[in-house]
């Protein structure tokens, strides 16, 4: 399952270069991965009213050409990994008006719950993980 | 009382007009804040661990001359307000090289518990209360 | 004309309050400034290419109650003042879910050129002015 | 050449999750890049004022141990690559109270003009090419 996002970039999101700071690209990945999981029928708000987190720990990001203020952004979100304690996505930003791609990236996740502990996923939510594990592209 | 600190304004906190996008000077009269808790010899974190958050519910700010990017800032925060409540900020932000008068602005919070219901700060945490109307200006 | 846009909160906006931080706010009526200019058939963006900047010169906010993360967001945004120099918009921003009113807040700007200097909008700028002036409230 | 620099995180850069937002850390890098410039007797705002600008084209960041609200964090940043149009650094992020390595990160630049065009840096830039290349680790 492929979830496709669209937005416009804010004011607020350029620098003095006249283009989007890179560091929010990672913003729009989790904006991506939220409604990957509103598309699946679960919200990751509920994931966390469960007890579970999915914290950051590694990311990447190349970036091709830059997007501006105002532009329509889409992002492409997967899920492309699923272990018993992790699972990683990898996102396409395209500029809507031309469909150019203008950046890919990835970023991985672990499973934690509220005390940052990591949690066997598949064991402790079978059914969620079920879900998940038939979405992997 | 009043508390000076000094920062470098962030690439990331420009925009494309090329200069420091206006709703980044909440956050370094945040800054300005949490080091004028820290002067009083407590600190916002410990506040928080013991159950008292300070939202905010009011804010203003009134720009002068913009601020750009690798600046040398200094706010200087005082405490103005101080009721049963709620308490107030006032900032006043400076450039440093030329301690020329950037902007000022004023922060309004309320006293909450971690369930953002409203706490009489002045009966409950007498000792903290203490302190901070010996400091107000 | 009033304006209304809804999106998505995000997590990047929350802070460990558990809220959304209080100086996103400002980055929202941004949206909704934005939209406003769209819907009267032009953009920031051209209006920023035909060397007219609208910097930020006073704001303020009231906060009611506090935006969560994923909550769909409506900002109603009106121009509320017109001057030679400057002009005001307000913003009223609600949790779409149920209409509550979460905030209200203004932002006045003033006509300026790329070099930052004011510029007499009315007389340089007729055609533009004289559509802003139709639509305020 | 490594230089380190040291700040505190801020409020604004927590999330819900009670732990610094994963994205800032590009903004930390960011300030720890300003800072080695400086420090090699340059400035980038310089740099931008002679129309070299340094865009990201490839980032990526590991998370070991996430930085919290108020802690005290050093980045330890260094030059590790230069080629005739691109330039990498890396960076370490330390809480600097007990030196523990938060996370690991590096970011990549072209060399271009305020067209965003490339420039081949070393012939165009000799005298700043030559600075570099001493100080690459």
């Amino acid at each position: 399952m492929s979830q496709e996002t669209t937005f416009r970039t804010r004011y607020a999101e350029t620098d003095q270069m006249g283009v989007i700071y890179h560091a929010n690209y990672f913003t729009w990945f989790e904006i991506g991965r939220t409604d990957f999981f509103r598309k699946m029928g679960m919200t990751y708000r509920s994931l966390e009213d469960e007890n579970i987190l999915l914290p950051v720990i590694d990311v990447g990001c190349k970036y091709i050409i830059a997007a501006k203020y105002d532009d329509e952004i889409t992002v492409k979100t997967k899920l492309t990994k699923l272990k018993g304690v992790k699972l990683q996505f990898e996102y396409e930003v395209y500029r809507k008006a031309d469909d150019v791609l203008l950046a890919k990236g990835y970023t991985m996740h672990a499973f934690v719950n509220k005390e940052l502990k990591p949690v066997n996923f598949r064991k402790s939510y079978k059914a969620v993980w079920d879900m998940l594990s038939e979405n992997i592209e």
